[in-house]
């Protein structure tokens, strides 16, 4: 039996292109943040999750930077990665500081700084949580990996450009309601099928963005949140999946069996099912991405995804709404900071915090962050107290 | 309390310039040798230590990588870095992920493939694990900022270079006796003394190389360690902590506080002081690394680091052995895998098998690993049982 961690504090800059700010100082604003929503000024460990911080900004050693620069000298730090399942795994590494024993208060950090090389530059380091020996060096990037899987789910299942120019939509209109997105304007279904083609059948708005920022969440076990008298939420579940790097040695191109297999430890160690979850924040780095999840999460049927999102199942006020946030599609996708963000998302739902996009009763989340094109997947199961 | 793991097998490869091995080839390897070595096929997750894969190799997503072709496909992995403390934070990770009930029998993995590139590039790359902004963007390098360091040392406490090559003299004469050492000869005071300068007073026999090269341990519960009727240590104490980034801001160039701070931490943790300890394998990068960290472990009193060597106190023979492998300078250095070659040498130590370099008696081991110009720093505690 593992000792039950709370969520006590939750913080995040706004995301966008933020040039005025280093790399650094985005991570330590979105740290003081958090400290700031819990009322805590110490902590015993700092988890810092980053996809890339060397080729995108030369700065390696994130777990001495962030301490040092957030004033908390000596405290251990640790920095994790698992390409754009980074941040999940900042947070899963904060929980097994506190479930170890070793540690009590514990912050994980999730960031990312993506603009500050040109476009070209990061497309090759995002191209490296690719398999670069089997497919970057050969030039492939993802857009490309995921257009391969959106058209053998098209050829599959019949899923439509409609259908996944829907969830573009749904996430717009959900970011347009959140001040921390870095596109926060609704889209119409016109102008996402209509945008520049990036990598056939998908355009330019079924992709997530380049963007800077950072996410931050503090960690206690729940014995400790209780004394604070203040709203938390607690982690009941933690899975952890992997998968082949390379897309090409997977079954299908259809299916994500790491996101299958991570979740369903997750709601196996949090002692629920898929329908127990009131929602979820899913890794839509691209419009069939989020399909595919809520797929392997068993949210529908395999080949359900397409037409459920047009029948509104994911929508705010639907059955089972996904990225309440606005997803990575209209919040922005600052790769380590990604999973870090989806959790503060559901503590802030789960607090009832969550202003214009607030689910109503909203009692059980459920975060799914992704490395790759499915290499990896971490899922948490939040639960309300 | 927390669960009392064990290291239940270790694996490494030979280390050098592999150029005709891959980066996942020489992961896979160690990993290998060292399930071997347990006689276990299957682990519940991995944990992968390396400190700059994405600058080496353009290949983030390690933790998809390495269970990929390790053929354990669907284990939850994770990569972690703290620049060349990485393999010492992949054990301290694996260690939690059986502690916090997680998973029960994990694999850490430790690696580095640095001769993929120039040595131009492998220096940018090794650059990041300082301050970018304030001390690698201005063109100071490690030698740079370890002879700043070592001219402090000699002027505060009349360190001379005689001693610094000493620490060189004692561990290629222990790295002699290491079939898995980069450079297994011996050199004499006066080769080191004479090689060429570096950055004053260090000379290249004062540094460690660039390396390839990768090492593995397994860890189980010691009640799953006790079944299996093979020789194990155990983990008594963990301690790990960081301090700032750049060399500029420390009260002291003599001093490494987060040696200190860890060290203290993991001998409370274990319920031992200094004096329990029988031998330690710490973190010689350069030579005043390894005088530094003999004061700050508190094996002999601040200055004392010098004379000791000269004394023969951390001989192989000595009180207090110090780098029976050959440490960083003979064995070589591939950043990410040695903080777990660290342990691979302490357990073959602790089980009597470390051949012509033997520690007699030897029952009790301290390692001790290190980023940046001691930006962080890792020490675990290990018992024979």
């Amino acid at each position: 039996m593992t000792k039950e961690v709370a969520v006590i504090g939750i913080g995040m800059t706004k995301w966008g292109e933020l040039w005025e700010k280093s790399l650094r100082a985005v991570a330590v604003e979105a740290a003081l943040k958090c400290l700031d929503d819990a009322g805590v000024d110490k902590v015993d460990a700092i988890t810092v999750g980053s996809m890339s911080s060397g080729l995108f900004n030369a700065q390696e050693h994130l777990a001495s930077v962030v301490p040092d620069y957030l004033g908390q000298r000596l405290v251990p730090a640790i920095r994790v990665e698992s390409a754009c399942a980074s941040g999940g795994l900042a947070v899963k590494t904060a929980y097994m500081e506190i479930a170890s024993g070793l540690s009590e208060i514990v912050l994980a950090v999730g960031v990312e700084k993506m603009t500050d090389v040109d476009g070209g530059e990061a497309t090759f380091a995002l191209a490296s949580a690719a398999d670069q020996d089997n497919e970057a060096f050969h030039g492939i990037t993802f857009p490309g990996l995921y257009a391969m899987m959106a058209n053998a789910h098209m050829h599959q299942y019949g899923t439509t450009l409609e259908q996944l120019s829907q969830v573009s939509v749904k996430n717009h209109h959900n970011g347009s309601m959140n001040p921390h997105a870095q596109f926060p304007f609704k889209v119409t279904l016109e102008q996402v099928m209509n945008s520049t083609q990036v990598a056939d059948p998908m355009r330019l708005l079924h992709c997530s963005p380049i963007t800077d920022g950072a996410a931050a969440v503090l960690l206690a076990p729940v014995e400790v949140a209780r004394k604070m008298n203040k709203p938390y939420a607690v982690i009941t579940g933690i899975g952890h999946a992997t998968d082949t790097i390379a897309l090409c040695q997977r079954k299908s191109l259809c299916q994500l069996p790491a996101v299958e297999a991570a979740s369903q430890r997750a709601l196996k160690m949090a002692g629920k099912t898929i329908k127990d979850v009131d929602f979820a924040e899913v890794h839509d780095c691209f419009s069939i991405a989020e399909i595919m999840v809520m797929e392997a999460l068993g949210v529908v049927e395999p080949g359900q995804g397409g037409p459920a999102t047009m029948n509104g199942l994911t929508a705010l006020d639907g059955d089972f709404p996904i990225n309440p946030s606005g997803g990575l599609k209209s919040k922005g996708h600052p790769v380590g900071a990604t999973g870090v963000a989806q959790i503060v998302e559901a503590v802030s739902q789960l607090r009832g915090e969550a202003g214009q996009r607030q689910i109503k009763n909203a009692r059980t989340a459920l975060t799914q962050n992704m490395g790759g094109s499915g290499a990896s997947s971490i899922t948490h199961i939040l639960e309300a107290r």
